[in-house]
């Protein structure tokens, strides 16, 4: 039978996990960390599955998790969701992000994403019989243009994706930003889906430009978050979608037909745990001190640094190395690393749909300090 | 903006169990039990999350677990599925029906499906644009029409979705059934996506026909399972797909768009406690005493007994009940027997497309005994 995803093979993720795998590499590539959660954390499922909160949960997710996410959204952002109406619990990001397109796009519509994007944004759009409409974000500072969102929008413009703190340029937008998007926005009918997976991952002066602190936003997004990146557990596959009510109901019509609803011991024992905010407002430092160590590290090597506003990603310009790595492809240098220098990296071409290659890769500093020094101690090999 | 399941609302069996709690009703509605899982199977997922297996799995799934399922499906059905490339992991049956649908449907297609069927199909094959063929089952004893089916095969045809055993009518499919399928589809491209998560639920002197087992359908079928409905977690969310290594890569290719990968813990719990075959294997004599008991109890009552060879659900037929309940559309008399007489039934016209009523409705019976007891106790009333 035909695909309906013939463009589309393994994810890169997938692909350099592997590679590093078989190369014993320091695996840099896949954003996840390499250390462990907080042991009260794990207490806290072990509880609830020894409750024997083992059953279906609500269909829109735990009603005391929900209540803690909008608690959180709320203190954090000043824009009060209902938990009851406003708020669901998915089975992680990426889920959720394909319920808020499934469920208001499809055929003849588009979609606007700003490129580079995380990859399951334009199969998921492509999905639906919809069309993607690709807007680059400025080259080599990766922050919006507007004056070509402006030019992409349409009157068939459905929906516009946004994620900030950016995956993989690590760019944070500005209040400006924000403002002019929903300048740009107000006389339109356009849909925002706002990846706000790294919110807790904004470094010192700049904070977290959630759409929920813009009302002409906050009443057209779906904000998509995930506990995964903030809790260090991203193999439980938890997030959420905060909505205004109209959209909530769209969103879990789809919801309850793609997943039905979330792992509940997870959501009974993530419900407790945010109860206290210190492990989301510790964060920043927390990953602020893992970026400097290697940044300062590969201050010692060829690579050109990139700023790092946000995220556990560190990009890096690879035009300064020597001939032939210079050279290569993006894709070939991250190969050519994993096995050779032993460190995995992720080429930023597998976030362009053209595969457009600017020589830039992308390092996670998600991991343990002395993981960091054993990757900075083989990339000084370079 | 325009909804795209205008047609749907919020789940019988959401609706159905937020009514129950409300009237404190006993919930013979949505499947799931009110007893526990296993103590050792929450013991194997603490102790998983103990070893800091809280990050991203590989993306098909945990490789034990996709080995201990293989293993499992060549042990009971003597077809031998490739770990590595031919089961994937997923957050639930659900979440597998929806990927196997997007990846091989799209506009223009037709899927066929027997109804009465699993509220998610039809709105998961609208979601592609594709039309639906609502095959009927034979009236009153819900077994398969090959007539229809033939006659509702066409060149579009891209797939059909059966179930067996069978929600909400607990019939199960005869080998003769299986082969007769077999051989109308034979000459044809017609996928086959196998709901067939209730099959450790098949009573005695029956056996469970998967689609494994008939070589002619396992080469063009997904054949979908859940942990759930086997090790009494429906709250857990894990299910998997078992296809041929050519439609595991399509799956798969949506899969990681749809939810990347699925919980870890649970996964490396999953997989320890598949080693021992005697939970599934010992699952019909418990629930069939569980049946027994139930519809032992139900003969005092004037409700009319459908037969139950499968599933945990026992459907009745009210025609023999006092005028006015009688004559109360099927939903009508589920919201007044859970009001009035404190039990809830899901009615049988909510799997069906034009809500076909035919005075049947269908109690979970996977309930402590002393549950089933209660809720014969209070249609004694009747
Ligand atoms: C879902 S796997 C990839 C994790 C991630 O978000 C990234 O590395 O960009
Ligand atoms: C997913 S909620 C419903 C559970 C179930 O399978 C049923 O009751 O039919």
């Amino acid at each position: 039978f035909p695909s309906r995803l013939p463009n589309v093979g393994t994810t890169i993720f997938t692909v350099m996990s592997a590679l590093a795998a078989q190369h014993k590499a320091v695996n840099l590539g896949q954003g996840f960390p390499d250390f462990d959660c907080d042991p009260k954390l794990v207490d806290g499922v072990t509880d609830a599955m020894r409750a024997a909160h083992n059953q279906y949960p609500p269909m829109p997710g735990v009603p005391a998790l929900r209540e803690a996410i909008a608690g959180k959204i709320a203190a954090l952002y000043g824009h009060t969701y209902d938990a009851n109406t406003e708020i669901t619990v998915t089975a992680g990001a990426t889920q959720a992000i394909l319920t808020a397109i499934l469920c208001c796009v499809g055929p003849g519509d588009e979609v606007i994403v700003l490129e580079p994007c995380y990859d399951s944004y334009v199969p998921n759009i492509e999905l639906t019989g919809a069309s993607v409409v690709r807007v680059p974000l400025t080259p080599g500072t990766f922050r919006p243009d507007f004056d070509k969102i402006a030019a992409a929008l349409s009157p068939r413009t459905r929906a516009i994706i946004i994620n900030t703190p950016h995956n993989p340029s690590g760019t944070v937008w500005t209040p400006a930003e924000m403002q002019r998007l929903q300048d740009l926005l107000a006389p339109t009918n356009v849909l925002v889906i706002s990846d706000e997976v790294y919110e807790h991952m904004v470094y010192a002066p700049l904070q977290h430009e959630s759409v929920a602190r813009y009302p002409g936003l906050a009443a057209r997004s779906f904000i998509i978050s995930s506990f995964g990146k903030t809790y260090h557990v991203t193999g439980w596959k938890v997030g959420y979608v905060a909505a205004p009510a109209a959209l909530t109901a769209e969103f879990r019509k789809v919801h309850q037909f793609c997943v039905f609803t979330v792992n509940t011991p997870m959501q009974v024992g993530l419900a407790n745990y945010m109860q206290d905010p210190a492990p989301y407002v510790q964060l920043p430092a927390f990953y602020a001190a893992k970026r400097d160590l290697f940044r300062a590290g590969l201050g010692h090597t060829k690579f050109r640094l990139l700023p790092c506003e946000g995220t556990y990603f560190q990009c890096v310009a690879i035009d300064g190395l020597g001939v032939p790595e210079r050279d290569l492809s993006e894709a070939d240098f991250c190969q050519w690393l994993t096995r050779e220098i032993g460190v995995a990296a992720i080429p930023l071409s597998a976030f362009y749909g053209n595969g457009f290659d600017q020589k830039v890769v992308r390092f996670c500093f998600a991991k343990k300090d002395e993981t960091l020094r054993a990757a900075l101690g083989r990339l000084a090999r370079l």
